[in-house]
C-alpha cells in the first residue's frame, strides 16, 4: 500500500445523509450504510444547486502565470464594490503589483509607492469611502452551520460567502482563507478599495468587523499563494524587483463572452451543499479511524466547476 | 495616512495585561490602559520563558532557498521520532524532493517513486510503526486555553506544540499550520516516517487523531509554504521537472554548533506566552475596532528569536 493514498482528502471523503444535522463529539451512533463520497454528490446534483457568478461583480486579474478570480460582494460591501468595479474599469491596476506576501497571512496588491504623492491617482473613483465592516441581517438569506462558532454567535454562509452573526442578527463576512479584503490605515474610513489583500493562510478572524471585506477569490487562489515570501515582518518586498506585476483587473463583464472563465458555483443554501459540508464534518471513508463531528467555517469547501457550454 | 499600515498586526497587537482569563464576547468592560505591545512583552520577558529546542530532536533540511528546522515531538509520536531520527542519520532523504503541493493544504516529501519497487530502501530504519495518532495524558504539562474548542473537549499546549484532549485525558497534537505528519496508507499503522507532509493551509483538524503527528516547522516555513501549487486534485507533481530537490535532511546535534540554527522558542507555559496570546486574543492598539474577544487554537502565534551567543 502506497503511503501516499492517506492525503487522498478531496476524493476520499464521504457522508451518512441521513445525519445532516448532528453535530457535536458523539461519533458511536454512525450510520454503516454505505455513503456517497463528495464528488459522488456533486456529480449528482441538480443544475439548479448552481449558480453562476454575476459578470458585473466578478474580476479578472492577470497576472504572469494566468488569471485570478474574485467575486465580489455588494451586498456586504456596496461602496467598496462600486468603488473597486470603476478602478477596474479604468484600468487602475493595470502594470501595478503585488508587492507584498506575509507567510500564513496575506497577499497585497495595488500601488506599492511608498512615497503618497508617487501613487496613481484614482481616477473616477472616490478617494474615500465609509467603513463597511459589517450590516444589518435584513434581508439576507442566512445559511447557518450547527456547528459553535468561537468568534461570533453563528457562523454561516451568504450567497456563497462565508459570514458570521451577532445574536441581534448583525452579519458580516469572515476572514478565511481567499477572502479578499480592502487595506485601510488608523482611520476606519481610510480605505478606497485601491489596495487590495487576499488570505492565503489560517482565517485571521480578528480582522472581522474590524476592515472591509469585499468578495473571495473562486479561482486561481494558487498563483497568490505560492507567491515567495517578502521579508519579516510584514512580507513586504521593498525591492521592486521582486514584484509581481499585475497585467491587468477587469470586471468579467467588460469582456467577450468568449474570453471569460465559465466558472459555475455551488450555492450554499442548497441540499447538495449541506451534504457535502457534513461529508467534510464527518468523513465515513475507509481511510478515517475517527470522524470530527465537528467544521469550522473556514474547512467548509466551497465547489467550483467549470461550466458546461 | 498610508493605507498600508492595516495589516501590521505582527508589530501593532497589545494587551491589558489584568485581563488575561478574560474570554467570550463581552468587550465592554476593556482595560483602557496602556497596553504593551507583543514585541514589547517578549522583549521583557526573562530568559527563563525561553527554551533552546533539543539538537537531538531537531531536523535541518537543506533546500536551494535555505533551512527548514523542524522540531519533533518525541512524547508524542516517540516511534516514528526513533525511525525519523534514523533516516536522517544514515541520509535517507538527501537526492529526494518535495513533489506534492496542494493549495490550502499541504506539501509532502520523500520518495517520489510511483513504483514501490523502485523507492529508495529505508536502511536500518523501521518498514512499520505502530499508530502514534494520540496518547494518555499522563505525565503531561497540558497548558489549556480558556477558549472554547469546536474539535475537542479542550485545546491548549504542550512543550511547545498546539494540543487538544478528550475529557478522559488522551491528547493529540492538532494539525496547526506548520505541523509535520507522517504519511500513511489505508492502515492506522501503514506510516514509517519516511513520507512527510506539513500543513500549509487553514488547520486540516479533522486529520487529528487519524494520522500520526511528528512535529512543527520552526523556522523556514515560507520555503514549504511558497512552492508552485501541484495539478489537482492532490497536487502531486508527475513532472519530476517540477519537484524540489531536498539537499539534505540532518539532525542539529549531527552538525557542529557553528552549523546550527541558533533558534529560542518561547515556552508555552510561560507567564509571557499567556500575555502574548491575550494580547492576539484581545487587540487592543488604535487599529482595531473590536477585540475579537475569542482566539483559536491555530491562531496562538508561538514565538522565536535567534539566540544571543
Amino acid at each position: 500500500m502506497s503511503t501516499r493514498l492517506p492525503l487522498l482528502l478531496p476524493l476520499a471523503c464521504s457522508l451518512a445523509l441521513a445525519s445532516f444535522a448532528a453535530s457535536g463529539h458523539a461519533q458511536e451512533d454512525v450510520d454503516n450504510a454505505p455513503a456517497p463520497s463528495v464528488q459522488e454528490l456533486l456529480d449528482a446534483s441538480p443544475p439548479s444547486d448552481w449558480r453562476t457568478p454575476d459578470p458585473e461583480h466578478t474580476l479578472y486579474m492577470e497576472l504572469e502565470g494566468g488569471r485570478v478570480v474574485i467575486e465580489l460582494a455588494p451586498e456586504f460591501a456596496p461602496a467598496h464594490v462600486a468603488n473597486i468595479r470603476t478602478l477596474a474599469r479604468e484600468g487602475f491596476w493595470d502594470g501595478l503589483a503585488i508587492y507584498r506576501a506575509q507567510d500564513n497571512f496575506v497577499v497585497q496588491f495595488g500601488d506599492p509607492s511608498e512615497d503618497e504623492d508617487k501613487r496613481k491617482p484614482l481616477g473616477s473613483a472616490r478617494t474615500a469611502l465609509p467603513a463597511e465592516f459589517e450590516r444589518t441581517g435584513d434581508g439576507l438569506g442566512f445559511t447557518a452551520l450547527p456547528d459553535p462558532d468561537g468568534w461570533s454567535h453563528q457562523a454561516g454562509f451568504v450567497d456563497g460567502f462565508p459570514a458570521a452573526r451577532a445574536a441581534d442578527g448583525t452579519t458580516w463576512l469572515v476572514h478565511c482563507y481567499g477572502m479578499v479584503g480592502a487595506g485601510r490605515g488608523m482611520e476606519p474610513d481610510s480605505s478606497t478599495g485601491a489596495e487590495l489583500y487576499v488570505v492565503i493562510g489560517q482565517a485571521p478572524r480578528q480582522l472581522d468587523r474590524n476592515i472591509t471585506v469585499v468578495g473571495r477569490v473562486i479561482d486561481g487562489i494558487g498563483l497568490l499563494s505560492a507567491i515567495p515570501r517578502g521579508p519579516e515582518p510584514m512580507g513586504v518586498y521593498e525591492d521592486a524587483g521582486r514584484h509581481v506585476p499585475i497585467h491587468s483587473v477587469r470586471l468579467a463583464s467588460d469582456l467577450p463572452p468568449g474570453a471569460r472563465s465559465d466558472i459555475e458555483l455551488l450555492r450554499t443554501d442548497s441540499r447538495t451543499f449541506a451534504a457535502v459540508t457534513e461529508a467534510r464534518r464527518n468523513r465515513r471513508d475507509d481511510w478515517y479511524h475517527v470522524p470530527a463531528g465537528h467544521i469550522d467555517l473556514c474547512n467548509v469547501p466551497l465547489p467550483g466547476r467549470k461550466a458546461n457550454r
